[in-house]
């Protein structure tokens, strides 16, 4: 359906429900943006620019929440008296619309109009909970929303890349505490992705070997960075992991994106995610907060090299103390780490239920 | 001279000054840290580890701050009860020493000691100043210590780059309020510097050119976002800044690093940053907290290639707004920015004095 500034809006929904075609009644304004991406040359990456995200609300309360359902004559984003998950376009996006304009990479000053397009999935309507409340029967609802999502905006003109994230927590800047996440599909294939393929392409020159597959091999070898291992997924804290308690988690079986995920590797994911998400609920006296992030191929290139996996991290490093970026790792990504890797494994493996 | 746990100190005056053979009076049991390199292959990065800088104190007062100078029985990192500015090394470092062993960067699982050196700078024993307070003697001064120092430790085995920044304020992560800067000697040559000299060398094998004279010169012909020009000197918010308020200064004449500056150079260079530091510190109801970068060519490499610079940035996009790296900056390098740069040069010049 269409929110009635034009936006659109999707319900994902376990079995039928009814309800869903209550329309938005807020009679918004056009949804309007303006977006614009910039080349820099020296550092080989867009930049994405949206002056009307200024304007964002900032941590309502639950009372003025806009993803909570509309109910009891509130009127929100989400027209619905309640709802399983739900996805709809950002009002604020750093991402907007079309255009046929390709990468002018060589100018000096290059610009070009920021067409893709941002989405919001909440997980779930209980404005209090968290993604590691969910249940496995939900967290995999929304494994096959981003599945939805990823397969329908890869299939968009000029989308290079979906990427699916949640941040969660006030300390790295969340302005909406409501369980979400968003979708990113970016015109451009991601600076981090492009140095993954570099990576992965130099590994293969060199060893006639897949990158990912050898890197997992050698963390298993290895085993003291192990969190938890599965029948379809492996967890562990990468060797040279650049955050306090940073978690990658791979498939065992190398696939590009979550839509070539079978229903088995699907399932042990939404298990996976919830039990990591659960240990990092209980690193400190209060949840930490995290950045969660699906990363997946590029839609047209690099998808035989790449692997699909979750990269979570937190910044928070002890009760009372955050890792922040300063002159070092937002100078010259030099990243400093006061956790070592195996200390931090030994520690979400010891917080498992 | 030495620290009584063996750490070298050294004082930089204008003029030749008494008191400066006070011996460290504490008696500190011989400095250790904990310190490993280890090589991350999929981003092709080392990250330095250093679990010991999780005791560093944490913004202490004035009446306990070490880096005030030893009076009134109070003794603290300097000996001496006064000084200009003086440098030593961090007594939490994240690199420390020597080591012969090479970057074993083909490996999947590579690690070696971090060799290296961490030092503090302290701009002026003011423990209420700011950089932007020094006056252009002092602020000569610091650049004069600054050279020095980048010249003696890139002379050290081993060093391949020499960073010299400041952090400043408490949002992004400042543990000591008393104005002053770090040095780090990376074994490494830092991500970001390889990743300007892989795009200068790209750009002269299509162009013939230097990519950092033709973004200069293309920044200089725009002039939209130019903050200030001098003799030496020009000042630039990029055209594809990542920061809300960020701005590039490179002198007109291309070298590699701080030594390569002569004397009218250096005094214009100290003249530009109290400046643009009084211009930062006027933006918002408080003084923006910022990183300032002098960014240097590496030792040994690309130091036809690179060009000096200074890089000024604040994580501050409104009086009561921070920017933070969420999902798709930590995750994919890729940056939102609500700020416009030619919004934000404008701004800057309008705060000139």
């Amino acid at each position: 359906m269409r929110l009635s500034d034009g936006r659109e809006l999707i319900y994902f929904d376990a079995a039928a429900r009814p309800g869903r075609d209550a329309a938005d009644q807020r009679g918004l304004p056009p949804a309007t943006a303006d977006c614009e991406l910039r080349y820099d040359p020296l550092l080989r990456a867009w930049v994405m620019y949206a002056a009307h995200r200024q304007d964002r609300s900032f941590l309502p309360t639950a009372a003025d929440c806009p993803l909570c359902p509309s109910a009891g004559g509130r009127r929100t984003e989400i027209p619905a008296g309640d709802y399983e998950v739900v996805v709809f376009e950002n009002r604020y996006p750093a991402l907007l619309g079309w255009a046929n304009q390709h990468a002018r990479a060589g100018e000096l000053l290059a610009a070009r109009p920021a067409a893709g397009r941002c989405e919001v999935i909440c997980f779930t309507s209980d404005h209090e909970a968290s993604f590691a409340d969910l249940g496995p029967v939900r967290a995999r609802l929304v494994t096959e929303a981003l599945v939805d999502r990823t397969t329908e905006l890869a299939a968009l003109p000029g989308v290079a890349q979906v990427y699916c994230f949640e941040n969660r927590g006030q300390e790295i800047g969340v302005t909406q505490p409501h369980p979400h996440g968003q979708i990113y599909a970016y015109p451009f294939v991601s600076p981090r992705t492009s140095q993954l393929l570099r990576s992965a392409r130099a590994h293969a020159r060199r060893t006639g070997r897949n990158l990912f597959d050898d890197v997992i091999a050698a963390e298993r070898a290895d085993g003291t960075r192990l969190v938890r291992s599965g029948r379809h997924w492996v967890a562990f804290v990468p060797h040279a992991a650049r955050w306090p308690y940073e978690v990658h988690c791979y498939p065992l079986r190398r696939v590009p994106d979550l839509a070539s995920l079978v229903p088995a590797e699907r399932t042990e994911l939404a298990d996976f995610q919830l039990d990591l998400l659960g240990r990092f609920g209980r690193l400190f006296a209060a949840p930490a907060p995290y950045v969660c992030g699906w990363h997946q191929a590029p839609t047209r290139t690099g998808r035989r090299d790449f692997a699909l996996h979750l990269e979570l991290f937190t910044v928070r490093r002890s009760d009372d103390k955050l890792k922040y970026l300063a002159g070092s790792e937002s100078g010259m990504d030099a990243f400093t780490n006061d956790v070592l890797p195996e200390r931090a494994a030994a520690r979400l493996r010891e917080l498992g239920r």
